[in-house]
């Protein structure tokens, strides 16, 4: 039997908490699968007299010591994009130490630069806790799914949004009353930005659209829109049109370049990523050739990401060597960005007007002269002079040439409130 | 730049064909990927005139010399549980190779032999593309998922059997209809048994049962039933309850043990599983805390099979090191099969009858004296003494009481043919 590979974590909220529980509770099945034992050989965390249900050992007050002390793997839980999450996996990697990380903002900031300092260390930097939580995506791509020719990876990636989304769609309540009662709940933070703003889900599918295309991941050049404006209206109007809302990450390759997108979009009823409810992740790769695969599960909380974690442990113990993001960071390319309207796709669009007449004319009239054809429409009238809802499905049509046709739009006075457009995804 | 690695290929089939093809047409992407290059260096066929769209290089007649050669793998795409198969993989990890096979009737057969013959060699003996094809559920549950306490894998993993199961929703046709069709368009073969019969099934689920729990491929006390049983009235019946009927492999861990079958079972129209349609894979895996994860995909053909091939050539490329069922062969536990009613669950029933005043009563009665009780019923009359069809939902109840009921209900002169039981799956 091997040396135990010895461990230090950093950070012991839910996810390092749950790693250092399930490391003593599952010591020797961990062993088995390991081929040598996981021995925890430090750990730091903000507040010390926490009641955590378990010791603390080894305790350090500063993390940075972690990366100098006697530790195999440093395994990163503090977060955040900068300070001193970076500057201690840097110091790990420097004192050849491995490196565990959940912290899928830095590396979307850095990631190829921390792979190419792991690399140049001959070290492993692994993060499957990074992005949906449970769910073997990064493995997935960056070991699986390795043969085949990637065309679009598309997922539910924020389960505060999705649960959000799904409450709306239950209940019928407004986004800003089922926010607060997911706060209330401690399943949104007190600053929801980052979640509802899309800007989680973009960090995340850069490292998935990095593993997928081989190119270094990159946030620039993303278009991130979040879920605050959606209605219950167009909750409820995507129903009748057989759909639901999701909040996806889209990463696909056009003939013009890689085009990575954030948005509430459109999605079938009975597609695999319309089912993913509550707070849970999915994800949807297009193989080409080999076909679509749907992954789905738990994307937070305690068990699954410290089960990711302890999943990247394991490959560390048994000396596998893969490079962070799949190939070589020198084979990595730089993300050569999608033309803004390389994939036209279908759009739902709500427009609030005053049931006057000439108002379908008018719309239909600037609609028709940025060249975006309608496919179906629904008109629900209330009566002469009343706000009324006019929702129309396109055809394929470029973002840009809707963008145009809802900005003419909007300086109607017949047309009340932003008019709201949401693409529509073929799966 | 590390050595080519030197692969030999036994089996030129559809897989073995897309394997050589896939490493001809992405062979630098594969590089970059394995961090060397993949080279053929043997290759072997029954039919070496066949016309397969790409030269044979390095052709040797006999593929039992490609263990022999210089190859640093073995790829074993032969089949058969015995045989040449079974006797090329043993030489080659004897001659020092490691070995990918696609083998599951060997594997569930003659795994564990295998892999301890692997690992006192220190070589790696992968599986990949022997369950779901594409879907990387072998590497997920062999090195993903290794942290949590797995309760239960529930999988559709004969594409053959969903696609006559779909197809005899969509259309209303009769089983042996649906399969002629099949085997005209090359979905089934000529002998279908092992497919429709729920063997192919029963193989990669003793596959994912050893992944899942820990123990050594089993066959025996696994419980097989197929489809060749299923009529279009259970499909239509099933979908007025909400559910419906897919071929699963099932095995939970149990008080007993594990329990271990494959039957057709009725599954929750809005689940996961219900919505994998055609030729098509599914695979939910309840992880305890963790939460249930699902993947599906393509399960079989050339490119996803070819891929999960690949998966396993790239690893070894690499230098990875993992045991064939992610422990030690040493580790490995006898399978303790769980009691046979070890897991009561609601069973549909379906008896056809003759239109007669008592015959419920006389079911009824039957039922209740083993004690199994009815959530649910439907009748449906056609006028007096002609046979109807009476189908009930059970509560929870042991297989064997609901077979002791049905066995008295059977000797009914009123009954007419043999009535029809199927489990229902919760999730």
């Amino acid at each position: 039997m091997r040396e135990p590979l010895k461990i230090a974590i950093a950070g012991l909220g839910t996810v390092g908490g749950g790693v250092v529980k399930a490391l003593r509770a599952r010591a020797d099945d961990l062993e088995a699968r390991a081929g040598r034992k996981l021995k925890i050989v430090g750990v730091s965390a903000r507040d010390k007299g926490k009641a955590r249900g378990f010791p603390l050992e080894n305790f350090v007050a500063d993390p940075l010591d972690l990366a100098n002390g006697s530790a195999d793997v440093v395994v990163e839980l503090i977060g955040g994009e900068d300070g001193i999450a970076r500057r201690l996996i840097e110091s790990a990697l420097d004192h050849g130490k491995h490196v565990v990380t959940a912290n899928k903002a830095l590396l979307a900031a850095h990631g190829l630069a921390l792979a190419e300092r792991a690399e140049n260390a001959k070290l492993q930097l692994k993060f499957e806790a990074a992005v949906a939580g449970g769910i073997p995506i990064v493995q997935t791509l960056r070991e699986s799914l390795v043969a085949c020719d990637i065309q679009a990876v598309k997922g539910i990636l924020n389960g505060t949004c999705n649960y959000i989304l799904t409450e709306m769609e239950a209940t019928g309540a407004s986004f800003a009353d089922v926010l607060k009662e997911a706060q209330g709940l401690g399943y949104a933070e007190a600053d929801p930005t980052l979640d509802v703003g899309g800007g989680d889900t973009a960090h995340k599918l850069a490292l998935l659209s990095s593993l997928a295309f081989g190119v270094a991941p990159a946030l620039s050049a993303m278009r991130v829109d979040g879920i605050q404006n959606i209605t219950p209206a167009d909750i409820h109007f995507a129903s009748e049109f057989g759909f639901r809302i999701k909040l996806l990450g889209v990463a696909r390759k056009t003939s013009s370049g890689i085009d990575q997108k954030v948005h509430p979009a459109m999605v079938r009823s009975r597609s695999p990523l319309a089912n993913v409810d509550g707070a849970a992740n999915g994800i949807l790769v297009d193989a080409g050739e080999a076909g679509p695969y749907f992954f789905s599960g738990r994307g937070a909380g305690e068990a699954p990401t410290a089960m990711a974690v302890i999943a990247d442990l394991i490959e560390i113990a048994r000396g596998a060597s893969t490079p962070a993001f799949g190939r070589a960071a020198s084979e990595l390319k730089t993300l050569n960005a999608a033309a803004a309207d390389a994939a036209p796709q279908p759009w739902y669009l709500r427009f609030e007007v005053l049931d006057l007449p000439g108002v379908l004319a008018e719309i239909a009239s600037h609609l028709a002269h940025a060249g975006v054809s309608i496919e179906s429409m629904i008109q629900r009238g209330r009566g002469h002079g009343a706000p009324v809802a006019i929702v129309m499905i396109t055809h394929d049509s470029p973002q840009s040439a809707v963008e145009r046709a809802l900005k003419a739009i909007s300086a109607s006075d017949k047309v009340r409130a932003r008019p709201c457009m949401i693409p529509m995804e073929a799966a």
